[in-house]
């Protein structure tokens, strides 16, 4: 079971953003970014273009709101995307506000944040969307 | 009308990859990696979550079987997705073959490729698809 598998599974937990019956999204506790949420499918599949077409159609739909929202939540161009997905073999895409191409890019150190702050940014896009 | 517009349209040549009724797929002309290919819609729209959901559903089926063979034409892990989209305001979708972070990195130099090169490219994704 990948620990994305047990964070749908609620068994580890999670600053939760968004679910439906195919996908969940919640915040990346790695973020590089202020607002950095990770969006999953229901199914281990480690390489994204495995994941079955049923899904793959709906993902970017199901992200869109989310986008949205963290568009408006946080001060940025617009929400920028991203799968790279070497570290953990379950297919997530990023969705990281970004005013330029450094805000995407994941060679950068990462955020440290404390659970307050990653409270409040989950209830920033929430409430957002 | 865009510069991907024109490319559509075949007004500004491209080293075309794939094409359908709504999305237009070609080489990057200033690749992170070789291989680096985008995928755009038919329509001018800025922000990929401002695409309507009848493109946003196609968009990733669309993309897969050109992910699958850059992943077979180029030695990588897997096929990265960034969606930056500060240059050009018409959505696009980098896909870029990856091995670590760092081929997703877009603060880093591009690529300087020979039309011959180019060609190259082009022809060994097209011919694994």
């Amino acid at each position: 079971m990948t620990i994305f598998s047990k964070i749908i599974a609620g068994e580890i937990p999670s600053y939760k953003i968004a679910e439906n019956d195919r996908f969940y999204a919640f915040l990346d506790i790695f973020p590089l970014r202020k607002g950095h949420t990770l969006v999953i499918p229901k199914i281990e599949v480690d390489n994204l273009f495995d994941v079955p077409d049923e899904y793959l159609g709906e993902l970017l739909v199901f992200a869109k709101p989310i986008a949205k929202a963290i568009e408006k939540s946080f001060n940025c161009n617009r929400c920028g995307v991203s799968v790279v997905g070497i570290e953990v073999p379950h297919a997530h895409v990023h969705l990281i506000p970004l005013n330029n191409a450094n805000d995407l890019n994941f060679t950068q150190p990462k955020l440290k944040l404390s659970p307050e702050e990653m409270k409040e940014i989950q209830e920033l896009i929430v409430k957002s969307l």
